[in-house]
């Protein structure tokens, strides 16, 4: 809070015990605690918070907008805190607006194969609420168990399965969403088809809590897929071999589940990490795969296709012990990765298809030529790669790796790519906008923006300013 | 135009001649001759069009909206002219912008599962083009070999694959997009994967022309699956027998990429059309289904499910030749249900798959009451049903006929549906965004138009009007 303002901290609190009755309200202090005691430094990146606010229901979140409006306080929405992007840490003198107590899965509904969950719902117990009546919510960020669904909505989370199942997005039906003017809205609804209004639905998914306050989530759920799960991996000489067998995969027929590929340093990561000896070279690239719908066509067509794209050693089973043993390694990936420095940014890009093996290359030369330790892996299905640079002396990130990610950012564009996947824009890539998607869209988000939140209280510094 | 003009209709000519050089211009009377032989009553709904200007590149486009600017003209985009909503008839003193000259396509890349089309593409035309590559594009509309992508897009058009492969919102990737002020921008992009920034290339989805002439489009491209294709039909008793058949194929795992439900009165149809004796009574409703992915297994569990379910005549074959005379049936339908009315009204609305039965024993109780002559077929999977009204003494629709469609769009919006699940808005349904979307969002939809097209010369009196 500046140095003359027209207010008290005290007088705003009050303001949020009468507008925001059902609300647990924490000052900056107890928050700052929490937060030291998960390891990350402070509540906000830029000072102190004024408050922490974690609403109880609908009422209150409206007391909260109401009170930012009087008050001029920027509103940053948070659920489960694990963005990646800075996409919901505190702003100085502004309100946390924590809707983690609002976590009931409203419905699961079997004849319409959809859920109705508040935004604090944890995405796996969603999933494994719906496998309850035979279904499955499809969306699986690697975070699946610790991330909400109004988190995952409000950045269009990605995961192992997009290759098949698409990201957050094509699992969105409808919403409800408070706007900063405290009125609720209602867009989308509870059909697959829909061609009347404008697609507002989309708008506000992936939108970072800039445009409102989502309230309420419809997603679509899918039945399990009779057929068995089928599990391998291959391994092949460089990423190039491997992004090829990755593509005669997709264009198969065979539909995988999930296409996770991992790089020659993070196959020696695993190595290392688990004992192992699967990297016959520094540039020995793993290739995880899932068939979720299979049968021994799959299995046998799969294991064609690997060879023949060169792979040169080939693990499939469809024993789901063996299975799993093999997703392992894809779990084992982070740890393994971690393990080798001290400090870490991890990155988020895609790239078409077929630029998959130019682009990781490109990261191994940025690598060495700029000294970074750079470890990739990411869905290759989606051509999406997360390169994880790390380094030792200090928190902040060293002039080489800010500017190995600078040159990576711009080569997946230059590729036609995007410079966040699944991760979003937060305060990591905001300044990336011109750039990204030029200066006419630019402006027009701005309008965008300036329409639904006229006095930008909503997640400001974020996304698009 | 009005009586006290400020310009000529000349001087309007003059001046898209002199903007848009390659464009062939025609008036009126042209348009109308062409209409009238195609057995339309006029080139507008409401007098006569001042130009119909067929645009041959993007600076054509250009000149026509600066031109429209200039002189406050209306201006209709218009592709392939197929729109069943009256989204895309000339108005009144307006410039029909006609696109269908604009029909390459740019790319087919078979490495990145896309392609790159002008909006004057008939569907047809492109998904043979990506059938060629061992790939095939998703969304098919009944209209699959008259209607362009532009429109599709523009629409948000639906079909029979909606149950596995979603409406065309879902394929496309990305756009461009002239705005009104004669600006490209460029939205979305190559990757399936996206979560930068606002999801414009939805907003423009869908938007029936109102928001900016979509120049080019990225579409996403399916692999022609391994599986074999299974096509079968089932009777059952009545549509709420039908509707559980639906269910439980769906909920089943299986996974079928069409599921199309016709009630008693059009198997009584399409019985005196093709002179079968499929209705066993007025309420015989038939399904009709495909699996594009299949084994024996799916043909073996969906027919115990169906018979499970009541059906009293289950067909199931693997065999193309006669697997497509069970398709036909589907495509007789319409002819069949013509056959009974000298005029129609074709609806369309979708429902949560759980009110699918009650929504088609609504439309027999409203056609009985108000003694009209209804006809229902539809996508049974998506909960998408086409009402077909008709009548024969007047080419207007009378009062009853104009009552049951009242009374079928307040029953779909109670039951949690919506009035267009792919035909859209256009000049039929736009007086209903109160009733479906609700006053707040009815004006942040004005709100969005007037961001987008401040002179409100795109497609104007449609959609939100």
């Amino acid at each position: 809070m500046s140095v003359f303002t027209a207010y008290s901290q005290e007088e705003v609190i009050d303001e949020l015990k009468h507008r925001a009755p059902h609300a647990e309200i924490h000052l900056d202090d107890e928050i700052a605690a929490k937060h030291a005691a998960n390891g990350k430094a402070e509540s906000t990146i830029d000072g102190r918070i004024l408050a922490y606010v974690a609403v109880g229901d609908k009422d209150d979140i409206r007391g909260v907008l109401k009170t930012a409006i009087k008050f001029h306080l920027p509103i940053v929405p948070q659920t489960a805190d694990t963005s990646t992007v800075i996409g919901a840490d505190g702003l100085n003198g502004g309100i946390i607006l924590s809707l983690a107590r609002m976590n009931k899965i409203v419905e699961v509904n079997e004849d319409d194969l959809l859920a109705v969950v508040e935004p604090g719902v944890i995405n796996q117990d969603l999933d494994q609420a719906a496998r309850q009546h035979g279904l499955f919510y499809a969306p699986d960020p690697a975070s699946k168990p610790i991330s909400s669904i109004g988190g995952n909505v409000s950045t269009n989370a990605g995961g192992l399965s997009g290759v098949k199942y698409g990201a957050t997005k094509d699992s969105v039906l409808g919403l409800k969403v408070m706007l900063a003017n405290g009125k609720e809205i209602k867009v989308g609804g509870r059909t697959t088809k829909q061609a009347f209004g404008y697609n507002l639905t989309q708008l506000f998914v992936g939108s970072e809590g800039t445009l409102g306050i989502i309230t309420e989530i419809t997603l679509r759920l899918f039945p399990i897929p009779i057929g068995k799960k089928i599990y391998g991996v291959a391994f092949f000489d460089n990423m190039a071999k491997l992004a090829e067998g990755v593509h005669a995969l997709r264009i198969s027929g065979l539909y995988p589940s999930m296409l996770e590929g991992l790089d020659g340093k993070t196959v020696q990561a695993l190595d290392q990490y688990k004992q192992t000896h699967y990297a016959k070279s520094a540039s020995s690239s793993m290739l995880i795969f899932m068939f979720d719908d299979a049968g021994e066509t799959q299995l046998q067509i799969s294991q064609k296709i690997l060879q023949e794209q060169g792979a040169w050693k080939i693990q499939i089973t469809d024993d789901p012990a063996q299975g799993e043993k093999l997703i392992q390694l894809r779990r084992d990936m982070l740890p393994a990765v971690f393990a080798n420095g001290k400090y870490y940014i991890m990155e988020d890009m895609a790239v078409p298809s077929s630029k998959l093996a130019e682009m990781a290359d490109y990261i191994v030369q940025v690598g060495d030529e700029l000294q970074v330790n750079i470890y990739t892996a990411g869905h290759a299905g989606d051509g999406n790669l997360h390169p994880t640079l790390l380094w030792n002396d200090q928190p902040q990130a060293p002039a080489n790796v800010i500017e190995a990610t600078r040159r990576l950012f711009h080569k997946a564009l230059d590729l036609g790519g995007t410079i966040s996947g699944e991760h979003a824009v937060g305060m990591s890539k905001n300044q990336w906008n011109n750039e990204e998607l030029g200066e006419d869209v630019d402006v027009l988000q701005h309008q965008i923006k300036t329409l639904f939140d006229p006095m930008n209280i909503l997640n400001p510094k974020r996304k698009i300013n």
